[in-house]
């Protein structure tokens, strides 16, 4: 007999971790359609033709790859033996596993292009994959939650996104967070406005380190990467200033006044907090932050990144605006802005927090449980009723000994027993047992009814 | 350029059709959780150890392998490419994709049979993926949608899954149907009594095909599979009973008189029907069908069928108890019964019927359309009134004609457009139009609110 195992890198999720899961993103979702954002779902296996190539060379490495069906070595000969695995590759496998939810929306964008309403609002969440390095809080499978508008330039795309983050944390329960919010058009000014122009690039990633090791190293690292003194003399004040209070708005209208882009930029954020005035929105929790970078590669406007403070994890939801999310597949011209959530990461901050409900809102409401047979035909006709109204219960299946119908429903999270002993049955009534409090009271069906469907 | 496009038989899923598959899917969900079941999630990915085995010699080979990661031809020499893919396969592939949920399952209760609570109570709806041929309504990415109980041979099961049945079907609108039922003990017991014991198997295969093929061909199959002519004649008047609209169950009582475990196959009926009319049930929609047999091989008690009358489609629904689920894994012992929904079938069905509701219960209610930046900044406004009342809403987000907006709204299927022009703004109204209609009504936004959140 073989011992089962999981792969290394996957997960099962258990009942308990389902019911936390879908809270989060029952959460996640009620959000995405308030807003008018509409749910796709794509197919795990994609081409490899649509994927190779999208995420650097680092991401092909990761991709799983599906092996052909059938006599998958018909097209290999030895040749391909002594060239090797990458030569071999295409020969054995066409299909892969996809990778983000990114490649596949724009490719469904493309085939879909004349079916499709513009401005599309659409909302994906399901799993991905990648051959990862397993390590604590990263997994080979998992899911990923985007919401993207594509079709549109409008900035209230913008403005809701930052409605959107808030709206889910609220129901989440989390409330020591900031969404940190910056535009490429800003990063593209400042190295203007230094004198090192179309360097943005590697100016972002060093100044997104400043956090972890100061202004000193940085500085070093710029110079090694070939920005002459004076660029990095001219960046100081910029610095400084973004660890201060102040209005950075201002603060960037004047230290961008050389750089149309960078005033570009600037005009952007600033148009985006006015829409939220307009809809009587505040702008708490926003926090404009002038080197944030993140996945500059492909951002062209807003970048957004979502951090909960007194959680040492990294951002839990972020994304931005980009230009050409459909270019790679011969379709142009498409401009949107998209965002997501990172669950798993989530679960972990509510677990640490110990932010999630007592009760399971898809658990079984009551159990009934019995002594004998009269009891179980009575508690079987009882559970028609309870149902009826739409009360989550059920009976334990088998007639046992009470302590252990109690022991099934205490570790299954049920939170009451209704018990069916001759007195309950003689009187039409439920010794109704709180599994918490352990108090037992006794309440006719109209009341059970009133109690649990009111729940 | 590349063009992209989809793997063979698999599918996106665009608005409207995840609409409709989440109707289907909510329904199915809230029954489940109505009689206590809770959700699970396992791995896309299992180990081939886990899979390989158990779906048949024809199975095997419709699993999708996944590629070592890596170098994955290391392992490989000449003479691996001589034998062929086969001897090559555990060389450089040790996972692949589920084929279906139920070894998933069964692994997953031998992996954590120390920390769940039996009855185990489960529901699982993921994609499963299989190289089947790809052809009209067969695909190699689908649904899948079960529940089983294990740790309990409770007929009460039996019985709540006729009642989830119903429940599901009444919820979706479908009322044109038959839950067909038997016993594999009844098979067994036919075997027995027409002097072909232990023959259930060839016999099931045979008679299964009694509504295709006729009494006459079924029985030369019989003839061919080794059936002597005594017993064949001796099934004669059950294949006749099994077509009239007699007592079924009296009339197996005097067929199977001579077979203990056939006439335990009648009991085991006879109880579940009895523990459905203790809850107050009727036994509508329920037809005993004695030659139902259905994936025999694994089956050892009650066996179940669902077909929609009058639309040409295989069964929409089907499962039964089994003894041994997890017999494979090492663990003896855990009897079960399960069931599960064909979800593509039955959003064939509905298509057919036409029972998909108008209205997207997840879709946006309204859509505020505007002239102007007087009128944009006074939607932006009513938005955040709307949302707040949990409205599901949206601005449309460019300034455009009228027109335009329109469209965008109709073809989004969006109900209402609610025009912000300088009337409005200055009586503090919406002009609500109902795209179906067309009628367009001056509404306060108490009216507005009163309406949509009532919906």
């Amino acid at each position: 007999m073989q011992k089962p195992s999981l792969p290394k890198g996957t997960r099962d999720f258990g009942p308990i971790q389902m019911a936390r899961r879908n809270f989060i993103l029952e959460t996640i979702k009620d959000t995405f359609q308030l807003f008018g954002y509409q749910q796709i779902e794509t197919p795990a296996m994609e081409n490899l033709s649509t994927l190779t190539g999208k995420y650097g060379e680092e991401g092909d490495q990761l991709l799983f790859k599906i092996l052909n069906s059938g006599d998958f070595l018909k097209k290999v000969d030895l040749k391909d033996l002594s060239e090797g695995a990458a030569a071999t590759l295409p020969k054995v496998a066409e299909k892969g596993l996809r990778y983000d939810l990114t490649v596949p929306f724009a490719r469904y964008v493309v085939m879909n292009r004349n079916e499709l309403t513009f401005p599309f609002k659409r909302y994906q969440i399901q799993p991905v994959w990648r051959a990862d390095r397993p390590q604590k809080g990263r997994y080979r499978e998992f899911y990923q939650c985007d919401a993207d508008v594509v079709g549109t330039d409008s900035l209230v795309c913008e403005a809701e996104i930052i409605l959107m983050i808030r709206r889910v944390f609220l129901g989440l329960g989390i409330s020591d967070y900031s969404i940190k919010i910056n535009n490429r058009k800003i990063l593209t000014g400042i190295s203007e406005v230094i004198g090192e122009a179309g360097k943005e690039g590697p100016l972002a990633v060093a100044i997104d380190k400043l956090d972890k090791i100061g202004w000193e190293k940085v500085r070093q690292e710029l110079t090694e990467r070939g920005f002459n003194d004076e660029a990095v003399q001219k960046l100081g004040p910029l610095v400084e200033a973004s660890t201060q209070e102040i209005d950075h708005l201002a603060f960037l209208k004047i230290f961008l006044a050389g750089s149309e882009i960078g005033l570009q930029g600037v005009k952007e954020l600033e148009e985006t907090f006015e829409i939220m005035q307009t809809m009587g929105q505040d702008l708490a929790k926003v926090q404009l932050d002038m080197v944030l970078a993140r996945g500059l590669s492909y951002y062209t406007g807003a970048i957004f990144e979502v951090k909960v403070n007194q959680v040492s994890i990294g951002s839990v939801s972020g994304g931005g605006r980009y230009d050409n999310l459909t270019g790679v597949f011969g379709l142009s011209g498409v401009s949107g802005v998209g965002f997501s959530f990172g669950v798993d990461r989530i679960y972990d901050v509510m677990e640490e927090l110990g932010l999630f409900p007592q009760e399971d809102s898809q658990g079984t409401q009551v159990m009934l449980a019995y002594f004998d047979e009269k009891g179980f035909n009575y508690a079987l006709n009882i559970l028609t009723l309870l149902r009826a109204a739409g009360i989550r219960s059920e009976i334990y299946p088998d007639q046992s000994k009470m302590k252990k119908q109690l022991d099934y429903a205490s570790k299954k999270g049920i939170p009451y027993v209704g018990i069916c002993g001759d007195e309950e049955i003689a009187n039409k009534t439920l010794a109704l047992k709180n599994l918490t409090s352990g108090i037992q009271e006794n309440w006719t069906l109209d009341q059970v009814i009133d109690h649990f469907s009111g729940v």
